[in-house]
């Protein structure tokens, strides 16, 4: 799947950003720089989350609303609100 | 509704808290002391916002999945992707 | 102290509008608008954090690491590393 | 320094745990389980960002704030006040 795809190659981009901050931080880069860095590799992998999201809310969401199976349809939403929950809360 | 009257009471809890940071900063407290409060209050609005979130899925978005207009489907799922992003990206 | 009028000030308008909030939801005002606002005042209190510990930086901090008592600038040092911890965990 | 072979370390962690997810989607494991993952690497790296920022307050901080140069020590402060804007903000 194209979506797939896109996920895999952004999540790629976001492993060799992690492999050049070890680089930063095994050659004494300056603290602020590195924090600067793992708040952007942070950022990507909240895009990458929502493409997923968005995705999942598409497909699997709507078949399971859809569906015949209460239990089924239970669970999707309680996920939903799961990853939510964790995503807001400080 | 019963969701809505447990949501409105959280909410005055939460005005009270900020009535009380208020005060806290007009009497000079610790900054510290004054910057955890504050992120009581976050995460008590993140737990508000899950609530709403959690009733929204099993009212609105099962009625808009269900039914027949596929723009009104469209739009619920856009909303509840852009809440999510909202709530991940740093 | 003109920085705690301001903060004060902020505090006020959060207030206001967590009550505005709360008048949305007793008239069932739309959920996903409800977590849109909501989300602003999060935004705004993490506003208000920023100022009080760009004060904090500028006065308490300075004095304890520049003071004769190792101890109180541990401590100070150690509440900084915790308001982060706080704010960057999910 | 120690303190950078821990963080080198967690890190290597974190690349493994991301090559990890790459996988996951290119075998198109269930759209939750890949988010909750994501999260999960996200709270490994505020971790790593934490532990960065304790050993930066007690080194860089300390030695700019005691140190003869004002601008120094202004530019510390404000970088402090700055990553943990972006950290706490929505």
């Amino acid at each position: 799947m194209d979506d797939n795809k896109n996920v895999v190659r952004r999540l790629k981009s976001i492993e060799g950003h992690v492999r050049g901050i070890e680089r930063m931080v095994a050659e004494d880069a300056y603290c602020i720089d590195v924090i600067r860095q793992i708040q952007a590799v942070q950022a990507a992998l909240s895009k990458v989350s929502t493409i997923i999201l968005d995705n999942h809310l598409n497909s699997c969401l709507i078949n399971a609303v859809r569906g015949d199976n209460p239990d089924d349809r239970e669970r999707v939403l309680k996920e939903i609100s799961e990853v939510f929950a964790t995503s807001t809360k400080k």
